[in-house]
């Protein structure tokens, strides 16, 4: 019932070391693998737990494998990279025990007149699909879903129960959706004329790359005149807001809670900490890091990791220093005060 | 196809200097416009922008109609308040384009006993509408929402798909409420005993007035036993938390993922940036601006802009800082000690 | 159409000081209290508004009564946690005034195969149980309700419309999930390669205790090999995120907005205010406090209260304060020279 460690890496690459007619059946951590595991090492300080684990295989890198193989007993598969290679491994054994969803639209679904959905899609119960829509193959639309008019959803995209995808918007293909994720909502948009707000209509789209993954009920707007666009590769978490006219670059991940203000554009290949906000209409330049809890206030041109956020302290003492803070242009003042004092006091000392 | 401008002038107001049977078939930012289009100038400091602009005609205020007119082929309509001129005359184009969903009742839907929906109503595709609950003329209602029993939605209020809206609570009339919002949700109210929390029945509701809208994933609670308030014009972003109790004055907006916990009041024409929050209980004068993220811990009594967030720094300027800023009270009391000590030498000096 | 205030004592305790023949028909704050209902003291500062309210009886302590009782004449129950007899006395009131949903499975809700549905549990319009799942005695899945395949819903457990409760994922009994909680949905977990993201299945599930509240909006990610653990009595207000592999104590409560990254281990008894954030792979003691808006960055290892936010200002004094944030260093080498100058000085004094 198996998986032969040749099978792996005739898959995922990597160079074995034992039998290549040995089986495992899953994958699990170092300390919870037994004979019926491969395990795996991606970060070398726990080089002593994979030497003692009772994983059949390991994967590991050439260096651990240098320092672990004389003391591990099983056989081995060495890559530069391990975790990757777990993650890889870990889809496969997943998918051997996923139960596909059939192809074909369950019967309580609303399709709309002109839509297009391919005939190896899944469109589940409760869904509603717009007129116009197109639904590439293998694509998955779970219970409740609504997928608005003329929107596109791309090949193997699956959307979670509950997603809410608006008319005109497009995803590419192998992208995820997770459930009461809100796409396309309109952007927060008005002119003020004496007090009293204007709605501006929000008439773009949002366009999505391919293999972007979009957390539960996070929320993306569409644009205003021009599109809000996501790039490729991007990994959105949870709770993540983004505002209309954003571009984010390809291959940059947010984790969860993060919001992004209308208009800013962000490069590719950055990182946003949980709760890491970013004001509109701001750059942000490629391998951008930017720290869980801080404020994005001004654009950012040079690549580098980024932080700004009050650090914790009992509460009695963060009580007496944001006293202090409130009042630091009288503790500056004080210095200045002292300096001058200082430079008159060591004057007459010289005279 | 396209729209006189002389019909734009009828029906928004305005000046126009050129010919009233030029027609235009939508709105366009000046950079993107042509000759099919009308644009607007709202910032002065694109004047030029304007005067070059390829748009058939220009909506802009008396002043850069002074500078810009000498330079510009097209027509304009001088007005006030270019913004607001804009965002109606986008509405008109959009809703020439728009399909109008029909009115009644999908067969799909699930409609409670004695519920009341007005004839040019839409209810959409597998929506529940509980027993007693009044739907107003026009509204729309669309796919997955959910009205609880005795709720009531005034006319030409739209709920997106996906939308909960809960027993008893109440919005007036053209108001919209954005996918995956939840209004009306039990409020977070406990009483302790022994460490162990004890529910508080939540029994008030939501009453939320005229032209107010709400965002994507936001949430507001209903009272505990007197009601929650959202008055007329109030403008709520995406994934926004209120809590029970509070009242949110009149034309007052909060951008995305602000929170406000509960029984706190605040007062209209209030702006909130981002993430901003507001602790409970708290009274928020009217005319009080709150700077994205930032936290408001105390009443604010008086009108003005308000700010509270950790300057962004490179990681290794923010450590620096943090942790000075951890121990402030250790310099202050240096610059104490220096100043002491200095006065000893003063008085030494003079003596 | 009363209640007895004997029977009262009889369900919840206390002390009756007057008739118990006298009949009240609901709870109401002592400000609104007419002669048809009882109300409570639960803060000796209004024992001047308990004595003067018009309520028919006052719930409240010894301490308190003795004050009140020479000039309130209605009836008195006494107890020892005033508050907690009013949320009993609330919940039994209230519960006279629901409409209890009847069992049964909604004609248009969709059941898979194997589903186990007691049949004292309310399944509503347009439902989705996936196959396997099990649904205990006297739950209420509301309208729009998707629960996945193989999972488990305790006895007495409401979910209210719109929530999102995916596969192998169990609540225990007498729990509440509000509209739009997304439960096990996948935790954020990817490899890197050359700045590619590879998914890792997330494959645990998450795993809630008895009496447990979650908020609307709120999202609880599945754990990625191991589950996500709630204990019992948690309390979670809306739109927090827990994410993957998370431990929350039992009886710890979270005001809206908390962000929890993942592996986090939380204690027991602790509470955190509204958009708290905790970093992942942190643990926290039993009974640690966290203000609002404040990120937990280290473990916190000893009780007590913690807070870390930046003090709130006009904005003009913020940006004074902000900038000398930014450049604390410079100001502590101030100190430092000063300090220093000082000591030479003093030397020469005494030479």
């Amino acid at each position: 019932m198996g998986t032969r460690l040749g099978e792996l890496v005739e898959r995922f690459g990597g160079q074995l070391q034992g039998d290549p007619n040995l089986q495992v059946s899953g994958i699990a951590p170092l300390a919870d693998a037994d004979a019926s595991h491969i395990s795996f090492l991606s970060n070398s300080k726990f080089r002593g737990q994979a030497a003692a684990s009772q994983a059949a295989a390991l994967i590991l890198s050439a260096a651990d494998d240098a320092v672990v193989a004389p003391d591990y007993a099983g056989a081995r598969i060495v890559t530069p990279n391990p975790y990757a290679y777990f993650a890889r491994a870990a889809q496969f054994f997943a998918a051997q025990r996923e139960v596909a969803p059939a192809p074909g639209v369950d019967a309580s679904a609303s399709i709309g007149a002109g839509a297009v959905i391919a005939a190896s899609a899944h469109i589940g119960a409760h869904v509603t699909i717009g007129e116009g829509a197109v639904i590439g193959e293998g694509a998955v639309i779970d219970a409740g879903c609504f997928v608005g008019r003329e929107a596109v959803i791309g090949a193997a995209t699956h959307l979670f129960a509950n997603v809410t995808f608006h008319a005109r918007c497009q995803i590419g293909a192998r992208g995820i959706i997770h459930s009461g994720a809100v796409i396309g909502t309109d952007g927060f948009g008005f002119a003020n004329e004496g007090g009293v707000y204007i709605k501006i209509p929000q008439t773009g789209r949002v366009i999505i790359g391919d293999d972007v993954d979009i957390g539960a009920n996070t929320t993306i707007d569409r644009g205003a005149l021009a599109d809000t666009v996501i790039e490729d590769g991007v990994k959105l978490d949870n709770q993540i807001q983004i505002g209309h006219n954003c571009r984010i670059g390809a291959h940059t991940a947010m984790a969860g809670c993060v919001g992004v203000a209308g208009s800013a554009v962000i490069g590719k290949y950055c990182t946003f900490g949980g709760a890491a906000m970013v004001l509109g209409h701001l750059s942000i330049a490629d391998r951008v890091h930017v720290s869980s809890g801080s404020m994005v206030s001004r654009s950012i041109l040079e690549a580098g990791q980024y932080t700004g956020f009050y650090p914790l302290a009992k509460n009695a003492d963060w009580e007496k220093s944001a006293a202090i803070v409130r009042n630091l242009s009288t503790l500056r003042d004080k210095i200045r005060a002292l300096e001058k004092t200082i430079k008159t006091l060591t004057n007459q000392e010289q005279t």
